[in-house]
């Protein structure tokens, strides 16, 4: 598309319509609006057809109102992430509207039910308790974003056969996300169960030797089962979203 | 269809054909094959229509000969990866037959034209002379495993226009594959001009503070990038893998 | 200058104006002042034409105060880094007359507007709105020193467009402060670009693997940009000092 | 025992047999002998039953064959590990009868048979085929140490199929040792499968996040089994030592 | 035991009281219940004749009440580890009737004498006044697991005639629990007087180097005593698990 | 002096004083007292002519006060280390007579003034203002302990000229501490101008690369003048205790 | 110049003598030249006024020389960085005509004299004979660049005087890199004594605590002098590179 | 004695003997003499009364030779550390004279006895038969330097027996030098016999978690034993220099 613009840009210049001076400008005029402190890319949902996406940790409320509303204006749904309950809150007073999920911590701006566009369903699979926040981010990542999520709660490697007696979800998936913490060591055992990517997500929980999540992600990118790709500690939004391009193809 | 293998086996306890004793020991009999120091699963194949899979590191000669002859003896294809040039000669001595990629340290056993399976195209995107051997990898065993494969080299991070004067090729691929050393910042600025799954692998290539490519790995887990999931440094075997699922769904 | 002033003091002794035993003594006066925990250097300013400056963590008002005071009273402007606001005040209360600047945290005592002494122009380039408050550190020290300082935000190379619309004003500059945290690729696309010193500040902004800075370090340490060099984490001050620096040259 | 001795000393003292000042060297004459570099405890098997053990890494086979003289000639069978093949010939010619395991790299000087003394079986399961070094160390120290030990090899994790078929032999262990490099998720896999102490040995197999066996480590330190404690990477002897001290309770 | 539910199972379907696809069911239906957010496994109790164990970090009072009462209503008593005294409280507002170690940070619901199960002594020995926490938890899950403890407190290898002193109360133990920070060295000590299974526990006491715990677990993990095994960083629970696996045998 | 009292007590048994069973009991008891959650060694003092020190952190002020009774009541002086303001506080409430140090966090129970022991002056050599905390320690715990101390302060290795101007003091003393964070450099000046012990004690101060003190230890660790040794991160006590202890050769 | 050239094209695309499909093209065809596994810069010589340079490692003999071919043929002078001496002969066998310096590892195609283009004076300050290969890099590439260098060697921190004899020829430099290994303290001192830019180079100079570099890396990323930026370890051409940029200020 | 000459200096220049501008360059001429690639130090000996040492790594036998002639025509000795049997026997060829200890790597030109100066015993306790080259460093730079030397070996802490057989000897010391590798705990425990500085050496001995001595480096820094300080991985030649200087208090 923007292939097409500059061509047709190119055109208005050999026409005589602009003149070589306002293409150069023309050219360099990219897509996306200024808001004190950021540079807000409007056109990337037009582009993707995925909802922009806020990551709020480092921004104030104000901040995040301030994009949030310039998304808004130019008529995108918006999701942030990361956002504990006291900033949703103050968000929410300043420009209302959105809803609010506090496991998972998203803040979403947009309708209420998302069309199916994802084409088969992702397995969203996690290991503890624990993991939770992390899996329920991933879970309300990819239902924004338009997919069909199973999810599958504490079925961690030490009692095997919680996890079996759930396999048949896991088969019919398409594409499945894997949350585990501590040894990580659920994505190579399910990675072993299917023929379908499996993307790994560790967690940070655990303690000790667990180094806030590095056991867990060593073990994930060491994993051998060769279907397992690994995103960054607690990046549940992060496996979503690759998720979901993939269930996109 | 291990489901209706033990559908058939219960059909037959109940028509009295199997004993519940030999049922038992049925259930337990699962796909595999025993040689000496490898217990080698000859239906993994048929299960995923991939060739079967010969890590070499640690193994002997003799070792692998033995494990692909049991395999070949099942009539599959067989890809051996990580080989040296030693180690390949010395297996083509006991067993013959095999196709020797030195770049890629692939060893292969099968057909030499592999019919295309995978949907669309999987593009290679690979940052530096340096990282030839892991993407070569990546590429032959993207080929072997049924690939329309695009592959494009020496396209590092400060020398952008030599990316985007190939960033037509990038954007028609189903699913892209970025190699890269060092800093490891390739991935980044791939995953920013598509909207198709990226999938990174930081290879050991530099020194000093490359730390054998833990800062490669550190810099795409940490991709401010949402489209990029990683594998382990210089796996680009594993890349691969993943990539072929995603090709084919 | 020190020279001179030892050649002088022995001219002073040839001419028997100094005994030996005296010279000894003011060859080991130094020029400083002693307040208590601290060692002020009285003379640095004169030396190098740049404020005195006090890095405030680990100190409390009090010696802040203290410390300032002895400088201002040699007549010197004072600048203090990474001075949360109740330091501030708290220093306010006891001093007067300073200005604070609450997301760059700097404290300045000093004329409102610094003469321009650098001979160009210093761009500060900062990838995302996270990395704002180390960004401004550098902005604010830059301007505080004498330079005339763009600023550039929220310009990631996930997004190359916006830094690119964005390129004319960093080939205008003479140095550039490049700022990002996560993976830390934006100085070498930034390097590649132009063909002056860029100087990268790693930032603590990230989580999970980015390991407070440390995955944007080494990516900036092992730049396959040749014209980068790296100062510690976080630290928008050395930044601004060296390219002040640089920018008298 | 020694309290015994030291009673018996005491009551000669008492009875005059013994003078204060020899009794205060007697209690200071400890069973060791000293032979040059090396002071070898004499007595350690007598003690504990056990065979007194080499470790011959940065010893010359000369040291290695005097130890082993050294104890020989006080009656005792000796095992030395880590002993390369080059090693083992140069102290066989030095002194002759041993007998030496190549792969677990053991070299023993004993009875061809040891008296089974465990009270039950040591299972011994070994992840993948490039494990078998350590594993066999293991296997082979438990013989030599009078255990009967089970051994399965090439049950990884991802293909559980293997595991579950050989499940009931790891519940007939009485304490069960596992060995496993890359993500070291095996141990907490059989850990959830019996009620038995599982002793799990992380090796140095796998590359990049692998780190020389710190991701299969961390993995088993943070195993979500709670019946697995862990020794040093590729130390399948001290898994052995701790196996059979369970074994003999 | 699972063995004969299954022969059962397939011996009424021979015998035509069970449908092949019920059958299946059956197979897949094994022994947890669900609650909102966990699996709970109400079987491991039967299966090992150990309390069930919930872990309370990461898990609100809520759902420790809920989990807690689950399993209470199968009639097995249930031990939560790492409770705070604030968590405790608010669980006991809501089911009542457990019994709180604050030292240990353990939470009973079960009988106040626990019959005893092991067959010896398990002896919990502790380095030092900082450590006690942790050692406290080994030495009341091991009590609350049926087992006789002796325990040990303030006997430092710096200062070894404190520990010496307590010698024959460590070698009439049948398996040794060492807890230790700072440099970890005491399970070597002890595993040179004894020549009995050693548990050893890192913990997170000790500062700078100690680096919460990394040097004593690498201290233990390379002990030169060779009967030591090693759990996480303030693992007492598990080392007392392990512990009480071995003192039934 | 143990050795006189073992030759006595062997001497009694000789003589019929003592029965062999009561001797070895007396051998075991050993010059230490129980508190609760402590064993106090109260003979320490009296061996080596030092205070005794109680480490703070970890110990509420109910177990220090219990354990500076035990102390006190065998007339001995004691010194307490990381005492907070409010735990001093406690502590002075259930015992009273203590004398606090804020900055250096020490609880003096003992003499006003201690009599000089050591033979020569200890110089403290402290390289910043934010240094001082961890310098004070090591001040006050020397002059504690009997010695004579010159204290110097920011006198860090970017104005070698403050440091120069103090030579003489550094060389006058006939041991040096010298107390650095951030790059640790200090020691290495230091230890190239003096033929003297230099103790080096890395601090936590610094941001980023310090990683808490890591970049100073190793600094310390790696430093060229090869008079260097070094104690623990921010162990100002540990080195005045060795300190002490060359001071009294 | 780059704008010039699009200026240009837009100019003849307005005048109808480009098509705009043409000038897509011409817009994408960007100054490289691709020989086998690389994307040769042709240009970049031409834009900054630097030869081009080839980092050696991991590449052959033949790609060296084939990327080296295709410069010259443009006419450019070329550098080849980290060549051993066996890769720089098998090199000078194929093209001939270059100059090698086996100390510094540089092969150089080009004039024997490189006009002056620096406006100053560089300064290269050594810590020790060991660091000599990569301080004669910096000192290599920096004259191969256009610049006057002064080379100081064998001036560590623990030998003041040393450093300090040379203290004049440091104040006369415009930029001064400074290469030390071990604790990497060096920097520090030179960057008190001159208020210029200082470019520190960690070297992988030591052993143990040194860890390849990391305790120098660190230890100049945490310099108290705010003068210096750091490079990677080893990294004496990127120094060299820094320099020469601002050299040409 | 510098104080001296400069007194001296001035008094010249006072009285006319010397002009100021030659004084200033005798200020600057500092005791060095410039050999290539070095600049050796000709005073240091006659400064401290030790030999000059001359650490071998990273220099060619030519520039070891050179050296050594430079410093033995100044008329010291000279003690070379590191030193290959190879390299000993190259340097040896160049200047003859010297007598080469293998074990300890040490090569030294002066006299074959040298005067006890220390004026006490060095005790070197050296933990396994493995930490021998780095202990023998020790205990030949010891004597070198003119101190009387106590050795003890292979008492490692598992055997404590064996240690507290030799406790004697330790007792005896002035100073003592603990060598250990693995988990290094042996300082700990010696410190707790002693009261007398304690200079540990951890040894790069050890495998897995042994991390190259990283395990054994930490243990000792966070020794619970107050009277020890840490030297550098493998230093054997630190510790002997600086309990040197220790023993000549």
């Amino acid at each position: 598309m923007e292939r097409e613009r500059i061509r047709e840009l190119l055109e208005r210049v050999r026409d005589g319509g602009v003149e070589p001076d306002e293409a150069i400008e023309v050219l360099a005029q990219l897509p996306f609006v200024d808001v004190p402190g950021a540079r807000v890319d409007t056109h990337r949902a037009l582009r993707t057809g995925l909802p922009e996406v806020v990551y709020a940790p480092g921004k104030t409320p104000e901040q995040i109102a301030e994009i949030v509303s310039a998304l808004r204006r130019s008529g995108q749904p918006v999701l942030a992430t990361r956002v504990s309950a006291k900033c949703a809150e103050s968000v929410a007073e300043r420009i209302g509207g959105g809803e609010y999920d506090a496991e998972a911590r998203l803040l979403w701006f947009g309708p209420a039910e998302v069309a199916l566009v994802g084409k088969g369903t992702i397995a969203v699979v996690c290991a503890g308790t624990s993991d939770l926040p992390v899996a329920s981010e991933a879970v309300g990542v990819a239902r924004r974003f338009g997919n069909k999520v199973d999810f599958l709660v504490d079925v961690g490697v030490a009692g095997l056969h919680r996890l079996l007696a759930s396999s048949e979800v896991i088969r019919a998936a398409r594409v499945i996300i894997v949350v585990a913490g501590m040894e990580g060591a659920l994505p190579s055992v399910v990675g072993g169960l299917v023929d379908k990517p499996v993307i790994a997500v560790p967690t940070s929980v655990g303690y000790g030797a667990a180094f806030g999540g590095v056991a867990a992600l060593l073990g994930m990118l060491t994993s051998c089962a060769s279907n397992v790709s690994v995103v960054n500690i607690d990046n549940g939004f992060g496996a979503a979203y690759v998720a979901t391009l993939i269930n996109r193809l």
